[in-house]
């Protein structure tokens, strides 16, 4: 007997949510296209040594041949040595979508026209261990643009007017984009002295968690700081805010042509994002900055910050290593099961839809069938969603089971015509098929935001 | 150094190919959704258990950790005896999307009403070996129709129905459906004494191929047939066409209680269709009838009848073992990605987008970025995708690089106004930004069908 059942880490939607993720998948790919970006599918799997090309270390899922490793199983019980794959080199699931990408933009970089902005939304998988609240399957919402040789800073402003016009059409608590640059922050610390980088904002990145005061004792323990440089490293983290923080950053006194070519950035980004919403600068981001090399973002949904970003992304100098010349980008990425896990898990979104059915006929007898089916097309060729009752059942027993669905309406063929009954207020009235309409607030899917 | 570049079976589209994949996803999606479908998405994986429950033979990719494949390769230089894995059951991605909805209606019984219609679009993988033709990683497009214990046949007719709502939208040669009937031939090869039907099935499918005679001989030689039962057999399946064939089926003067059932069903289903589409009985159809139980369905593209059934399907009795009941259904399948390999390999579909972007913001100089991106917006706000050209060259430049991307229209911020010019036609004239649509053949995803 197979065994049937959730498996850790693999999330799946009753009908009702998978409509609302169509949607939302819906939405974000329009105002992407809208914004200029162009879709792009790459296949699930890539050949290990894509995969682990940069040394990440993601958890990748290998792929075999079940038939393969069956005669492999055989056939090493008389030959141990036998055991080759008939396949040239092994495949992984992709567990991001910028490695396929960059593989993708390689070998394609003959056809394509320079800078390529792409969007990409697609599962990847990471081999996790089975553990509450990982997930091992899920959505990624990707938008990258990539130059040859070089990309202006305009991109990272565009990125951000991108990401915000798409997480602000969903149906989310208010998200907040905050944004860093990795030469502010390099510069600054050179300019302080401080050497090395990586460690530093490792333990920057505790901030949140452990206070200024513990950060500063590791800053001083661990990297050997001055009290002065460590004061500054504080200060410079302590800044949130507009425009007006950026000079601020600038009044410290730091000086190094690094730091204040990323203030410059930052100003530059803040300038051309200013009416897409709020996008606000803060030194203390910290994650992603070793993989970056200049703009960096992270979203947060204001009053549930504790989930992390539900957006992020950066700037890189070089997106893929075998191309005609280097590729600079900017890209980022929205977490959409991460999200939509938390909030149908919380029940802060709660759908009411069951099916896309907006109009039930009810079935008079079986030798109404034809009829029934004949008048459910007329409005389906008006995008009204629409079914046949599946038996001949009396009216009360038909209507119960239609209400039971949430399907909004019944439809009932009478001699003279039809008419419809909104199960809601349980009025009847007949109707004009040529005309008759669902109200908005029967639309295809229904649901209540609790936040 | 990484290896870039396609592997076999693992087809990709270019950006245009895959806003064309999307369109049709789309437009059958909502087909569905009309006939009162409701989406699902199963996670890409399902334990090895569960794949391989029918004793199917289809080839499954196996899973496993790459983090635990190395660890085990080190352990097992030490010790060979440890190489057990961490999860407690092996996973596979799913081969169709057969399996896995059938896992799910068992999971979910409790929560489904009942007849529970359900589409599901998603990529599925086979372990085949590398081989020209062969898919690897495809779409899929499946429906199907479960009741609790019971399903009226009216329910195989609505499968037929909405598959040629689906197909004779797509932008594809003209579809036409043929359909057989298990029943009908059973009863029939019982009728004539035959006792091994699937013997008999395997050696009238290569009718096509090797002709009435060799079948004919084939069914003599390795079943021992009468001559007189051969004849019936071959005269059978010579019969396609409308309601007529089923009258010269019976006129055949085989009886058996179970070959009339079949023959009943057969009108019914041609009955209830009649103003659907093209859907004729063909008793040659002999694939698939020894898993089905009722009604199949097979689809061809009229003068491209070579490339095989792009939509197949069927009737069974049960779904899967471990309901509360038995689930009875009727299904059907849409191979997407086969259908577009086609098309595409064979430049039948020819597709010139190569991006979203209908209007192409001319830019005027740096300076101009903040200004141009503003203009952009008003055209993306009211849904016309919109970008703004990525660096101040001289206008000759910029306008030969749009016209290189296949962008229809650019236009020029002026002093007073904005002005818009048709690549296609050099034509520019003044424009009112708040009024301005692209022309219709200037629509999203432009092809040209080669058939």
């Amino acid at each position: 007997m197979a065994k049937y059942g959730p498996i850790s880490g693999f999330p799946e939607w009753t009908p009702g949510q998978k409509m609302l993720e169509q949607d939302l998948i819906a939405f974000i790919a329009l105002q992407f296209e809208l914004c200029g970006f162009a879709p792009i599918e790459t296949r699930a799997v890539e050949p290990i040594s894509v995969l682990t090309n940069k040394g990440d270390d993601k958890e990748i899922y290998l792929l075999s041949r079940l038939q393969d490793t069956e005669k492999n199983a055989e056939a090493s019980k008389e030959a141990p040595e036998k055991k080759e794959s008939t396949d040239k080199e092994p495949l992984g699931l992709h567990f991001d979508l910028t490695v396929p990408f960059a593989r993708y933009v390689v070998e394609h970089q003959h056809l394509l026209s320079f800078p390529f902005k792409r969007y990409q939304i697609q599962k990847v998988w990471r081999g996790e261990r089975p553990q509450e609240g990982r997930y091992r399957e899920f959505y990624q919402c990707d938008i990258d643009v990539v130059g040859a040789e070089k990309l202006d800073v305009s991109a990272d402003a565009e990125m951000a007017s991108v990401m915000l016009k798409a997480l602000s059409g969903l149906p989310i608590p208010p998200v907040e984009l905050r944004i860093n640059n990795r030469k502010a922050l390099q510069g600054f610390y050179k300019g302080l002295g401080v050497e090395r980088l990586s460690d530093a904002l490792r333990i920057v990145d505790k901030l949140a968690k452990i206070g200024p005061e513990a950060v500063g004792q590791l800053l001083a323990d661990e990297l050997k700081l001055s009290a002065k440089a460590v004061e500054q490293i504080l200060a410079l983290a302590s800044l949130k805010g507009g425009p007006e923080v950026i000079e601020q950053a600038a009044a410290l006194g730091v000086k190094h042509p690094l730091f204040h070519e990323g203030l410059s950035e930052l100003s530059q980004v803040l300038e051309l994002t200013r009416s897409a919403g709020p996008v606000h600068v803060d030194f203390s981001i910290a994650r992603g900055l070793d993989y970056y090399t200049g703009t960096v973002y992270e979203s947060v949904l204001l009053g549930h910050e504790h989930i992390g970003s539900i957006c992020s992304g950066g700037r890189y100098d070089n997106l893929a290593a075998g191309g005609k010349v280097p590729y600079p980008g900017v890209g980022a990425s929205i977490g959409l099961t991460r999200l939509l896990g938390y909030l149908f898990g919380r029940n802060l979104i709660e759908v009411h839809t069951k099916t896309p059915v907006q109009v039930m006929v009810v079935l008079n007898d079986l030798d109404a069938r034809a009829q029934s089916f004949a008048i459910a097309d007329q409005l389906r060729q008006r995008g009204i969603a629409t079914d046949v009752y599946h038996a001949a059942q009396n009216f009360k027993k038909q209507l119960k089971a239609i209400e039971k669905r949430g399907i909004p309406y019944a439809l009932f063929i009478e001699e003279n015509g039809c008419s419809i009954k909104t199960l809601a207020t349980g009025v009847q009235e007949s109707i004009n098929l040529d005309h008759w309409l669902p109200e908005k607030q029967n639309s295809r899917v229904r649901f209540t935001c609790h936040f």
